[in-house]
């Protein structure tokens, strides 16, 4: 990592953007209101403008006017070769990445699939910081399976990162299964993946990393780390759409013995046969289930060709920047206020979003989106995330988003704002 | 059923459409190639114009403009809000129906609920003509669950209808399930939904019907009937767009019993409190996943509005006339050219696509794709499909189908055409 000194004044921050050699993307994205510091990427990224023109194109080109042939022409290989294209952002060869259902639905493809392949052991280890929809998956996994596994959640004293070492200890012989989010999705907090990997291979456990919040921000080596099994979203940095469809990795010498729960037809080897008996598709496509969302699909297609176009060196780099000077503003101009860092100090274990906590964190968070002009999401209890995505955000929104905070707390704005909550935060 | 008299000539199709009070909704959607016949909008429907809007709108406004504030404002709420129209169309009360995920997955969670519903019971009851991506999903569970369950398909004598009296004796005091498609997708047969779902309650047994082939085309009363759980396609008669998310029925009284075998954070009761521990939303909405495909939901929603509008006594009614007079024109034209009815002739157990059988199958639907403007799609072994959508399927069209297909055989325009088969046919 590199040495990096900050100043609090605007000027800084301007001087960063003209040295930021990603600026030129952030004119590849709708921004509609010029003047809102979205902070938010990290949830849903922004629109490309090239997305526009492409469901555009998909709508009344392919839809309305090829029709079924449709299928026949992109279609039918969408969720391969868009898995292909993803594939390069997670640092897989080819064959072992598709693009199916939502990250839910394959998380729970994988975690079955990988129970089955130790019957002989009983234990699942994850953290408390994984995001609570995998842990869902994985209770739902255990009741269905007869409630014969333990889910063995490693705790984190800070709510911040979790203890290595008690992560190291918790995966022993009877490990089934170690599923973790690779970068967490409050805190940030960025796993040494391919130390994980390696403990969890050391004890003949598989693991199945989560890539929601770190796809398309955070390098990824799954091949080099060694990872058995992987999923991942891509309408948080890949810039897909608002729900766009998942992505799964299977290792590619785990796919024959690797058997998918849901059997659907495009996992079928033939689907236009139609034959009444299933027979698996060779490779990762087995874990394709029913017909993909087109529109949604073809809408992320084109938003994964703009990430790959940056590079994810550049991307890493600039993200880094990103989170450093942000801490170091939270550092001189918010901790005063009563604001507490919520993410990692060290930008080697950080992804690219930054937690600040507060103890009337939502009401500020309401302020910030109702009276300042930014969208931060709000994480229970007391936590505003800032999402920092390198392809729009400029160093200036950064400083921007930090000086409105500072004013919605000065100013007292925020008391204005019950503490009831949205149904989405 | 009305009488119902034919002529062979197109001045009776003409009369036909100008007496079409449907006729209007033809202009409601997109026409891209005047002189195309489209068989196909059993397979995928045609794109309503004001879905072309609905998707910019959801694009520009509510993804580009609004960006995550999209979830508060309708998006959230779309998987029940579209749920209760869909609802409507298929006989339910509110709180029965959501939209989620694909046809193959939600058949998944509901045979997965229903069979941990009927635990001492090991028999499932399909038949030979239901979708075979359906009987792969049964044939996955039955292994899921340990290979304890035999899954018993009644057979069919003519590839046109299912035996009922065999059916009957099919479902007995074993039998946890019975599940079939609404309307078999090849021929085109209608089940008496009411009868069979009395029959399998006789025996205590749970019924699943799967929609995809009725729902929009064919009155469905899954309230009245009684039924348990069911499943539907919402890219078809509902023409909701490729791949649109589908959606799922599960009877009130058994809500609180049922149990989703995938735990996703949208059938969570409070996803946004970040609860480590699941707790079910109530109702319907515990089948509910991971996030939804958004922009395909949108889409889908709009073109259901029109479904509405059209109202399903008058789309029957339509489509009972426009396959009548197809069955009509195939008898007095196709059959002397070697062709044979593949659907029912009793226009009551029909649902709105016809299937007409020829050798040269395959050889024929490439010349109408190629030569002849006229899209049908093919199912193995020798089934043209001709599918009639009564929102814009006009009595002409069926003339022309009829005629273009009487030329492709009369001059042998189909011998060019190799038997290989496209990806998808």
């Amino acid at each position: 990592m590199e040495n990096m000194t900050f100043e609090t004044g605007l000027a800084f921050a301007q001087q960063m953007d003209a040295q930021d050699d990603l600026a030129a993307f952030r004119g590849a994205f709708v921004l509609a209101e010029p003047d809102l510091i979205y902070m938010d990427g990290n949830s849903l990224g922004r629109l490309p403008h090239g997305t526009v023109e492409r469901i555009q194109a998909a709508v009344e080109t392919e839809w309305g006017r090829d029709l079924i042939r449709g299928w026949n022409s992109g279609w039918y290989q969408a969720p391969t070769r868009v898995g292909e294209k993803i594939a390069r952002l997670v640092g897989a060869g080819p064959g072992q990445v598709v693009v199916s259902d939502s990250t839910s639905v394959n998380l729970f493809k994988l975690v079955m699939a990988a129970l089955a392949m130790r019957p002989e052991r009983d234990r699942i280890v994850s953290d408390t910081l994984n995001f609570p929809s995998d842990l869902y998956i994985l209770q739902g996994c255990v009741r269905l399976l007869g409630d014969c596994h333990r889910l063995h959640l490693v705790p984190s004293a800070d709510g911040i990162a979790t203890d290595q070492q008690a992560l190291r200890d918790a995966v022993d012989e009877q490990t089934a299964l170690v599923t973790l989010s690779h970068v967490t999705f409050k805190s940030g907090f960025l796993y040494d993946a391919a130390a994980v990997t390696e403990r969890a291979h050391e004890v003949g456990a598989l693991v199945l990393w989560d890539l929601s919040h770190s796809v398309g921000a955070v390098p990824i080596e799954l091949d080099r780390w060694g990872a058995d099994l992987a999923v991942g979203c891509t309408y948080k940095y890949l810039n897909g759409g608002p729900g766009a469809p998942a992505f799964l990795y299977v290792r590619r010498d785990l796919q024959e013995e690797a058997v998918p729960p849901i059997w659907g037809w495009f996992g079928q080897r033939s689907p236009f046969d139609f034959d009444l008996a299933y027979e698996p598709a060779g490779g990762v496509a087995r874990f394709l289930a029913g017909t993909p969302p087109i529109l949604s699909l073809l809408a992320m297609e084109s938003a994964v060709d703009l990430v790959q176009e940056a590079g994810l060196a550049r991307i890493r780099r600039k993200s880094v920047r990103l989170t450093s000077y942000l801490v170091y503003l939270v550092d001189t101009i918010l901790s005063p206020l009563g604001f507490a860092l919520g993410s990692p100090r060290d930008p080697a274990r950080r992804g690219s979003h930054v937690s600040v906590r507060h103890p009337q964190g939502y009401q500020i968070s309401r302020a910030m989106i109702e009276e300042m002009q930014v969208l931060p999401d709000f994480r229970e209890p007391d936590n505003i995330r800032l999402g920092l995505a390198p392809l729009y955000t400029s160093f200036a929104e950064v400083w921007g988003a930090v000086d409105r905070i500072r004013r919605v707390v000065e100013e007292e704005r925020y008391l204005g704002y019950p503490a009831e909550r949205l149904p989405v935060t």
